[in-house]
């Protein structure tokens, strides 16, 4: 599918004269009608609650919008637990789904209220000691199946290498210690593949979430509030790819709930999900500048970004598709490599790409950005995080977090004597 | 060589009851003798001069310690060097090694009196719109041979593929241009290799770049006042590699020195170099608490720390030792998975590795990350940096960075409308 940036070159450079270059950007418009196609998909089923992954994006306006669709947030840190707080989430809207939890942490998401998403059965005597045997109502474990997981279209992923969740007997056993500790109600979780571009995965994980959750309702007799599909559904990052069509997962979803929870005496479970990047990825851009261009043995075009900004060509080698802006319909025919300023060779947003030729000046809009972009940002050569600006649906620029600056960067020196040095 | 701690668990417990764990310590005195060493090995130049690679280690106290040895900074951005100007480096100890670099950074190079090294031939003419005709009297050009460089040992790299450097026609194109412009004395600068752990590295490149000096200097006259070996000495990170030899390395470069340079009257050169790993990777852990076991279809230890404090491992699969403190000379016979908190499959400190059993409370010691550790930090999942910690020679312990708040966390959304809500 086409990749068409959702800001123009005019856009761009209106915005850069007043929130200069690189910045990240999100399209409220885009961002609402996903929510809304989100919520229509799983409209059949009364409890159905999206809990937005908050690291995708962990920014409180982004969040706010989610609310409009009584979005909840789905948290793992101290940090993300205190943004929801922040935009006033109850606990009903806030799945605690950590792993390795630090004991503060679990006191955080119970003062909150918040849903608390077992990874490990270990974890029962940590809270033994740290509830003081005062459970939540309702708690929900978290499962791994082991081995690896294939999808008919030859896609897989390992969940057994992953460190993430119970086994099986470890989930029936911990159901039960939950359940003598007051606990009455319960969740079921699981996190098989990232990232899939297949309307497939979430009805194959339902069906194996479902059929679990029948088994085990049939055993211990446990009320299962909801099933958590987790996140893994995902976005092509690649013009070739077809995205997800999330009224078909929907409708999978569906079937395999009438077919397996409705005969089994649990039509009253709740789906819920936990996606952020097919959420955020797409209506978020990071725009920058081309800087330099360099003529050695290969062509460079230097940007103002750098993987300070977004890290994951250089962490994952990603490929983030490139629109220069004011030249969509010319044709790709000069090769370059783009690249950040870092003292790092893998500093790279592009490489070997066939792109228009670019000029310096050139706005450069770096597509599906939206999750785990800024989010992932880091400091390397002290290089420091953009600023974040919403496009909002009547065409204004908002900005919803200011760029650091020198003094953010160097502020954890300010108890030392170079704090007047480094302007503290 | 047999990896040893230098702090042992008794230390770590006292530590830990001032500055809770996770935390970076440094050893002083580890730091010294090597610097020491790196002096020695190259007193038989006098202009000789290490320029530490800041973006290692960040922090005004490890660069105060360079100091007292006479060595420099290399910088490659803003932050550096207003860092380097913050211990009081003059332009002589501060070397601008940038490249795709902001305009803003080349005249804060140039007020700082700097010695700038250019990347790349493009950057005169920005230098000529920024420096309106008065250049500096010394300069250096870096230098990018392309093609593959390969050692005795069958080490090789890519240069040919990397991003730095000038082509050897752009050179003597480079050096003309800038003796047009008033430039006096000059400097050439290669980055060939990353992290070789070989005594011949330097040795080659030195023999590499005195030659191609020599040859510019016949064509063009232009007086050498250095050479820039540039980084890429290494360190093993594995207990089975043999660490470099410094005074190998140094005399190797001296043979090189005086076959080429001293013949061709050009005996006054400085050698120039900029380690970052050599000078702080050993001498930097990151101590963090076992907080976590987990059976499932393997065996994990949960830490305290995650990548978002050592991203090596999960950016590059580094392998980084790791000491179970108190347990030194146990036997490893526990296989384990050493894990972080993050939301992300990739926070692994150690992957199928044999360590001594490890109870929880345990401190776990992991090597070689005083380079390109905390300076890779990122917040990912909002978790925090740690502190800082000096261990001086007298034996007390420095915090030379405090632990990040959530609040720095949050400081960019100081001027939005959820400050309060996120104690800011």
């Amino acid at each position: 599918m086409r990749k068409v940036p959702f800001i123009t070159r005019e856009q761009a450079e209106q915005i850069d004269s007043k929130f200069p270059t690189p910045f990240y950007i999100y399209d409220e418009r885009g961002i609402r009608e996903n929510a809304e196609r989100v919520r229509k998909a799983f409209s059949w089923n009364p409890g159905f609650r999206e809990y937005f992954a908050v690291k995708a994006t962990p920014n409180p306006y982004i969040m706010k919008i989610m609310q409009d669709y009584d979005f909840g947030f789905d948290c793992s840190s101290s940090a993300e637990l205190v943004l929801s707080d922040a935009v006033h989430a109850d606990g009903e809207h806030i799945m605690f789904s950590s792993n390795d939890t630090p004991d503060e942490e679990y006191l955080q998401a119970r003062s909150l209220g918040a849903i608390i998403n077992l990874d490990d059965i270990t974890h029962i005597g940590t809270l033994d000691r740290l509830f003081a045997g005062k459970f939540p109502e309702t708690m929900s474990c978290r499962y791994n199946p082991g081995g690896v997981f294939r999808m008919s279209n030859g896609i897989m992923d390992n969940p057994g290498d992953s460190k993430y969740g119970m086994t099986k007997a470890q989930l029936f056993e911990a159901y039960e210690m939950l359940k003598a500790r007051g606990v009455r109600h319960f969740g079921l979780h699981a996190f098989l593949a990232s990232n899939t571009v297949t309307n497939e995965y979430y009805p194959q994980l339902a069906g194996q979430l479902f059929e679990l959750a029948a088994e085990i309702h049939g055993a211990l007799g446990i009320h299962f509030a909801f099933i958590n599909l987790s996140g893994g559904v995902g976005i092509p990052y690649t013009p070739d790819g077809t995205p997800n069509d999330i009224m078909k997962i929907g409708e999978g979803v569906h079937e395999q709930y009438d077919r397996i929870l409705v005969p089994a005496g649990m039509g009253d479970a709740a789906v819920y999900t936990e996606m952020g990047r097919f959420m955020l990825g797409p209506y978020g851009a990071l725009v920058t500048k081309a800087i330099h261009e360099k003529h050695i043995y290969k062509e460079y075009i230097g940007v103002d970004a750098c993987a300070a900004n977004l890290m994951r060509p250089a962490m994952y080698g990603a490929y983030h598709h490139i629109t220069v802006l004011g030249r969509e319909d010319a044709v790709c025919d000069h090769l370059y490599d783009v690249t950040g300023s870092l003292c790092e060779n893998n500093d790279k947003f592009a490489i070997d790409r066939m792109l228009p030729e670019i000029k310096m000046g050139d706005y450069l809009y770096i597509h599906d950005t939206g999750a785990h972009g800024f989010a992932m940002g880091y400091n390397y050569n002290g290089r420091l995080w953009s600023c974040e600006l919403l496009l909002k649906e009547d065409g204004t620029v908002q900005q919803i977090r200011r760029a650091e600056t020198l003094q953010d960067y160097f502020s954890t020196f300010d108890t030392t004597e170079f704090a007047s040095a480094l302007g503290l």
